[in-house]
Order: C-alpha cells, then sequence, then structure tokens
C-alpha cells in the first residue's frame, strides 16, 4: 500500500458525478477515506475525510451536495476549500489557517478525476501522460456523462484482481459473452496488449490490424500504442484494435446504446483499452466506454467498480444493453479471482510456466518488485 | 488490559439484580468471564466463569439462580462460595480444597458491585473511594432497585469511548435532547466536569451554581466535587450542577418518573455525575439514576451497558419516559465514535489542539500514559 | 499443522462414496484443498485442487463425475491421472509431463480413504497399521456402503475436539442418549480405552469383558486391544466391549437398522471402538458403523463429520434411528468444546488434575509435545 498503492495516480471516478459546487464524494482506498468535492469557482479538489480535530470522519455519506463541511462529532466546520471556518471554544493562539483539511493530490484531466494519496511530491503528471493527450481528446472524455455504475467487491487481493485483467489467455475458456465480440484472431494476437500473443499469430493479424488501422485513421482516430515496461513509473498501456467488423458496439445485439462519442462521425468497428496504471482500465467503444477501477481495500479484499460513460448529449441510454458484456464478464472475474486466491494459499501453490499470451502478466511481477525496492 | 483495565476497580452491576441465594450474572470483560453470585449468606462474590479441570466455562447462561454451580462438561460442582464440592474419580491426593473457582477481588459498596480482575493485590477501596461516602449516602443508592437495563456494543477502541464521556464539547452538536434538558450555560462552563470550560465561563457561571449549591445544601445535599488529575490511581470524577430549572427529571416532559431517591424530601432541580473511574459513570437525578458502564472486549470492540434505577419504593415506572435522554444521547454517542474510530484508522490522523471545554481528554491520555509506565 | 497434521495418515472418507471412474470429491484441510478421484481403472488418487499455471482451485464443486479436470480459469486441462492433457499456447519447450497436478498421498485400505499431506515420504502405512488387520476383515468394510453423512463444524481449536474424545469421564454429565446404551460400569472401566478407567473398576469390570470376549469370539469377532503410547507415531487405539445386553444395536429402541456387516451370522452384543490416530474414529457395532472425523481447518475452527456406514447388502436405512445416538452426542459435544474454548481463552486458566477417567489426555498431550520435537 504504501510503496505502490498510494505513489500514484489513481484514476477513481468522472467529474460529471459532482457536477455542481457543493456536490462531493467519498472514494475509499486500504483504510484510507478521500472526499473528493466541488469547490465554488467549480474546482475539483480531494481532502483526507479526517478532522484535524479529534479525527473523525467528516463526511459519512458516500455522496451529497454540502455549503460546508461540519464535522458531525463536534461542529468544526471546513470551507469546500478544505479550510476551517469555525471551531468553538478553542484556546487563545489556535490559528484555524493551520488546520484545514489535509489535501490529497487532485487532478482532472479530460473529465477524469486521479488521486495520488502520496504524503510526498506525486509524480509529474503531465509527464507521465502526455502520450496519451491525442486519445483522450478525440474519445470526448471530457464531455461524456456517467450512464451507470456498479460494485463488484472481489474477496482477493488485489495483485490477482490485476493479474486477472493483464491477459487474456483466460477468455476463451471463461468469458464466451466477451469473446462472442471479438474475432478470435485478434484475442489470441492481442487480447491483452500489442506484445500479448505468440509472435506468430501477432504477425498473422498484422494486415488485419493494419487495414483497421487505416480506415480508422482516415476516420480521424489517433493511432499508436503504448506498453510501459517493468521499470516504468505507471505501467501505462494503450491498445487499440478492431472488434467484430458486424457490429458497431460491444452489446449482444450488435447496436449502439448511445450517440457516438468525442470527435468521431462514424462508426470505426474498433475499440481502445487505456490503463493509466495497473489499478484502473478505460475500455471505449465508438458509443460507450467503461471505467474499470481496482480499489484495494484489505489483504483480501479489493473494491471493484465500473462506471460507464456515453456522450454527455447522449439520451437516455438502455443501461440493461450497455452494461450486458461487461457485467457479466465481471461477474465471472470475480469468481475466477477468489478462486485463484483460495487456491494460492494452499502450501503447495507454486508459480507456474505463462503462456504466450500472458507477457503481461510477467511485467506486473517485475514491475512491482522493482516498485518495492524504490525509497 | 492487563497494565490499565484489568487493574481497577470496575462498578458493573448493581447488586438488586441478584437479590436472592444462588442468584448469579456473567460479567465479561475482554477474553474473561466472571460469575458474580449471591452466597447462602447473601453476600456477593465473584469467580473466573473457568472450571478448574480442563477450564470450560460454568455459568453458560448470562444469569439464572442456582443450588449449586455445574460444569456442563465433566460435572465438577462448585458451592455457591466457590468451594469445589463434588468431582468423580479423582486420584488418590487430591484435594478440593486446592480447587475452587478462582476469585475475583470483589466490594459491594452502597449497593453498587465493584470487581477488579487484578490477580494481584487490589487498590484499597475505602482509602480510594472514601471521599464519595456523603454523595452515596445521600443519594440511596444501597436500597434502590434496577428499572431497566439495555447494551449498545461499539465498534471503537475503548479509550474513544471513555474519551466521548469525558467532554461535553460535542454536546452542542450531537445531542440536542440532552442539550435541551441544560441551561446552554452550564454546559459550556461545565458540560464535563468542574474545570471542563473555558475560564471565563466558568467565572460567569459561578454565581448560578453557587446559588443553586445553597439551596441545594438546604436540602440536605452533600456539596462538593472530585477531579482527579493525571497521577491519580482511578481518575474519579464527581461534578454537581443544576438541570434546566423548569424540569424536576431529565425526561423528555420534565416531570419525574419516581419517587425521589434516597435522603431528598423535596425537588432541587440538580444532578450529580460520579465516576469511580473513566469505565463507569453514575449520573443521577432526583428521581432515577442511569448507570453507565464501559467494558472493553476487542481491539475494536468496547461493550457499553446502562442501568437505570430508581427507588426501590418506587412502584411501576414508565421505562419509555425514563430512558428516554441516554437512549437517544447513547445511540448517538456510538455513531459518533464509531466514525471517530473510522477516521482515526487513517494513517493521515494525527491529533489535533483540543477546545477549552475538552480538558479532560487531556487528562486522560496523560493518565492513560502514566498508567503504562508503571510496573 | 506442519509437525503434526500433515504428517499423519489421515481417514477421510469411505470409497463407496466414488464408485464409478471419474467420480471425484473434495477434502479441505487447513488452507489446504485435495481433490480424491478415481481413475479409469477404478483406482482412487488424490492431487492437490490447485491448478499447476496460475494456482487456481480446478474443482470447484465439493463433487462431482468428470472425464477430464479443466480448470476453470485458463483451461489447463488434467487426466483423472492428475497429468497434464491440454495447455493452449505454451511456448516452445514447455513439458505437460512436469506439470500434472502434484499427487497427494493415497492409500485405500479395507474400503477406507487415507490421504497423508507429507510432501516428503509418508510413514509406511502395512507397518503402522498392520495389527488392525483382522479386526477390519472381521467387520467387513470393505464391502460397506455409506448411508448418511453430517457435518458439525466446532470453533474450537482441533486439540480440544481430539481430547473430548479421548475420555468418556464426561459421558456421565453430557451424554444421557450415550449413557442409555452401555452399562454404567463398562463406561467408567473402559468408556474410552482398555486403560482408561480407575484401575479398581477396571479389575470390577474384567470378568463382565472376559465372558463378553469369549461368547463374541465363539461367534467368529477377533478378541484384542490397542492403546499407543505417547512415543507412538499415531497413538492408534482398538477397545472392544459390550453394550447393553439387551439390545442388539445404539438405536433407541435397540433394534437394529441393517443386515449384519462383515463376517457375523449373528449378533454379539459388542462394540468396537478403532483410531487410525487421533483424528479419526470408527465405532462399529453389528449392523452399523459411524466414522467420525476431525479435520483442522482454523485455529479456532474445526471441521466434525460423520459418516455412517451400513453393509453394502442393506436394503433401505432408516436414517432417523441410524444416526439417533450419534447425531445427539455430537451435537452435545459441539457445545461442550466450544464452551471449554471460551473458558480456555481466559487469563485465569490453567491445566487442572485429570481423573482416573482421562488418561489417554494426558497420553494426548504428551504425544503432541512428543511430535513437535521431531524434525
Amino acid at each position: 500500500m504504501q510503496k505502490v498503492v498510494k505513489r500514484k495516480w489513481l484514476l477513481v471516478d468522472h467529474c460529471s458525478r459532482i457536477p455542481e459546487a457543493g456536490q462531493y464524494f467519498v472514494y475509499e482506498l486500504g483504510q484510507e477515506s478521500i472526499i473528493v468535492i466541488r469547490d465554488l469557482d467549480l474546482t475539483i479538489n480531494a481532502f483526507f475525510n479526517v478532522c484535524r480535530h479529534r479525527g473523525s470522519l467528516v463526511c459519512l455519506e458516500k455522496q451529497g451536495k454540502r455549503k460546508r463541511l461540519t464535522c458531525p462529532y463536534h461542529g468544526w466546520t471546513y470551507g469546500l476549500d478544505g479550510s476551517l471556518k469555525a471551531a468553538r471554544h478553542m484556546p487563545e493562539g489556535f490559528n484555524p489557517a493551520e488546520h484545514g483539511l489535509f489535501k490529497c493530490h487532485t487532478r482532472v484531466h479530460h473529465g477524469f478525476i486521479f488521486l495520488n494519496l502520496s504524503s510526498e511530491q506525486a509524480t509529474d503528471f503531465d509527464d507521465e501522460f502526455a502520450v496519451f493527450e491525442p486519445h483522450l481528446s478525440f474519445h470526448g472524455f471530457d464531455s461524456a456523462r456517467i450512464a451507470h455504475r456498479q460494485s463488484y467487491p472481489t474477496m482477493a487481493n488485489w495483485k490477482l484482481v490485476v493479474e486477472n485483467f493483464l491477459e487474456c489467455y483466460h477468455c476463451a475458456t471463461a468469458h464466451p459473452e466477451f469473446c462472442s465480440r471479438h474475432p478470435r484472431e485478434a484475442l489470441i494476437a492481442m487480447g491483452a496488449g500489442p506484445s500479448s500473443g505468440p509472435v506468430a499469430e501477432v504477425e498473422k493479424f498484422a494486415p488485419v490490424l493494419k487495414a483497421w488501422e487505416q480506415q480508422a485513421a482516415k476516420l480521424g482516430r489517433p493511432i499508436g500504442a503504448v506498453d510501459d515496461d517493468e521499470f516504468s513509473s505507471h505501467m501505462k498501456f494503450l491498445l487499440q484494435r478492431p472488434h467484430r467488423s458486424d457490429i458497431k458496439s460491444e452489446t449482444e445485439d450488435g447496436q449502439p446504446v448511445a450517440c457516438l462519442m468525442g470527435e468521431r462521425s462514424r462508426f470505426d468497428f474498433g475499440r481502445m483499452h487505456l490503463s493509466f496504471s495497473p489499478f484502473n482500465h478505460v475500455i471505449a467503444g465508438n458509443d460507450f466506454a467503461a471505467l474499470i477501477i481496482f480499489s484495494p481495500r484489505e489483504t483480501m479484499k479489493t473494491d471493484v467498480e465500473i462506471i460507464w460513460l456515453v456522450d454527455g448529449k447522449a439520451d437516455s441510454v438502455d443501461v440493461e444493453r450497455m452494461i450486458w458484456m461487461w457485467d457479466v464478464t465481471t461477474r465471472q472475474d470475480k469468481i475466477i479471482t477468489e478462486n485463484n486466491q483460495r487456491g494460492i494459499n494452499s502450501s503447495r501453490y507454486q508459480p507456474g510456466p505463462l503462456s504466450e499470451q500472458e507477457l503481461r502478466v510477467n511485467t506486473f511481477s517485475r514491475w512491482y518488485a522493482n516498485q518495492l525496492t524504490r525509497n
């Protein structure tokens, strides 16, 4: 938690959750509770949900709208900017300016809200994520809105939850609905990354990919891939590829659930998978995107949350059709991961050899080990 | 537990709970279970609820009435005085006299039952508590009876439960019902102790207090206060002050629920808050008293129990009206304290500056630290 | 777990649970999960339920029938003999022969299935248990079938569960139904072993025992007793004695529930108690037997399971009548043992002197201590 999780820029939500001044939500990570709140000038800040007086939680409800944040214990009252506004009967010499809520590093970027819980200087955000710039712009996340959210608490260590998302070797076995939306060759060649499949399969699929890239580029999509290595800070990731060419959206009937997102004018039959770190995944089709967020809570418990985004101008969305694929897939992953944890608890467990579709699991293990050796 | 809790004289109940020979109840503290039982000569003793044979609990039910205490496992049978009366098939040389239940230091004083779980010599009871003598007599606890009891298990460390009861800074924020029974100035000046408010407020309230003391003294109430410091053994406490002058009792309608307690002949519109230690509080009005008892169970769990007492001659009591204020207030305190614990679990928690109404929280912290340094 | 439990041959079930090729069940011990499965040639093997790839549980259901064992995560597929049959997309040089499921030492003996979870050479089974040979043959366990099974999870350390079964001192107090099936003198003299009662009582009962042995021997029953000492490997045990002479079976009405088991041609009014180790007990009457199995799971949790066996040719059995005595007795033992644990958790617990009916509890304590000193 200290050396890895709390040092990363974590994508925690979309700013459309709190459009108005005074609106807030609480984000929980491990034993930490963070208030993410919109100030009067509409900037978004985050504060540790810990009163500077005796340490009580200040916000007890998961979300709401407030003019002030008043601690329910002794009534210390903070402004939307975290500054202490009122504290009764404090002794002489007490300086309210020194007792604002502790700030949490916050960044809003293309509509996404990022937190960094480090008590020190955080990694420079712009440097780290500049490479994603054209992609984030094209997809129009800035002007998206939340259409639905759902939680899938998973009784397993967060590293198993992450590893499950770094490979698509298990897709063929465990995810029939997901596989039904994709050409089999695409999943084998690059199901979990530009370099995630066997070399021969990658080469075989290369012309198909190339053709799709050219067509998509003509429609305005910026082409490119990112695959950070084990020495990187955030193990960032960007993969773009076609899904099945006879469906417009990863829905059961293949039909879209909303208008086109971002700068698009036509469907391009492809999808983007973008990770700011192993803790979150943005998977964007043409009409909706899923943010998949992993929040470690306890050694054997990880919160998994999915937030579905559509264009801000999209009318009422058929939620059932939109969530179908990721909902069923994430329920499957919850079961898989919990049983993985149970097996690993055995004294006889030893890590086995990885397939040619799991290279990023290896990268992740080494990346994690590298993080632990840093100061 | 070892250096603080188990070394103190703990008020655990009122003797009217077990009026007859053979009646008992079980008191639980941490992992300990204690049988408190009335002997044939009507004295009250306490024993560790652990069979001297193989260690089973002897009494499984929370309370009852027995002629003998028979272990449910192998039938070892103890008298009401804890002595071993029967054990089948023991080898030659076995001496029953050496295998009575282990005694727990016990003291019944003015109707209150005190335990001290120390395995060594306990602090001298009479020396420690002599100062309370006139007050306990006046209130007539000796001839009181239990009118109701209720449990409020609280998922927080016991030190937070205690601290919550050592200050009334939170009353204004969290306890509207409680505050409605008291002049605002009284709560600020001395809500949680003779020295618990800001100096200026104490001085301002002094004439009101003085006037009430004189009037109450005329009606027979012994006047006086106790406020043990951080070097004391039990951090004892005694506070007497007026409540609202237009109510006779801390009920919602201000009307009493029972006859006057103790040596009283008229209502004096005041109340006493007496603590034998931070683990218990006796809060006595004119017609009923509440014993509030904190029993640490696990690191993050504290049992809170309230026992309401009325005069032994009081007829049927309207329980709802009697418990109203302490019941609602303790439910509020449970929520407050649990959220305090959650906030404190954050890595970013640090103790903040205390208000002028929280001096005793500071005293308690230092008292606790002092206890830990003792052998 | 490491030095004692996992080094012993544990009786876990009867082979009639999985009569057909491909049938399996999962046995759980501590954090371990073991697949016990019948191969095509009908031999029974056991494997650690941990995929050799990423460590997932392979079998998620408690029991079933399979042609292959396919891991639900990535589809690695094992034969009924545990060998790896299929793994997609593995890199060059991958050798399936090196990645079969890890074997667990297994032995089927007179119809009983034994596991030994040691990662080293297991104690020689035949050497250890040869002494039981004539008894196991006579009772015909080989051709028995399971008539019923029931679980009694017990929130106590396994050593307390074991100790409860090593003495019958508690029978008089706690088990009226059990006692009603036996002459009182028999229970005192040898309720829990040939040497389990006071010397005088053993001598007094000797002629009764002798008479029964002679009569039972005439009917073909092999006579003899086993009572391993504290230096033994498995603390084996064999006790044979008469039950009440006016009942044929330990049922409530004394009437049998099934045909005679094994090589019997007439009822002999006696019973056998045979333990392969303190973790299991076979208690055989003339018409049915109960296997009582203790599986340590967590420090404070032990699985207790009873499997009732009847002759393989027995018709439909009245389950209620058959399970009556052991079901009620085991429910009583669960309560006893859990309360024993609670008492032992007290700081004031100390082991007390044992009665003359509890000698084997002492033997067990020393046996356990001896196991811990071995490499």
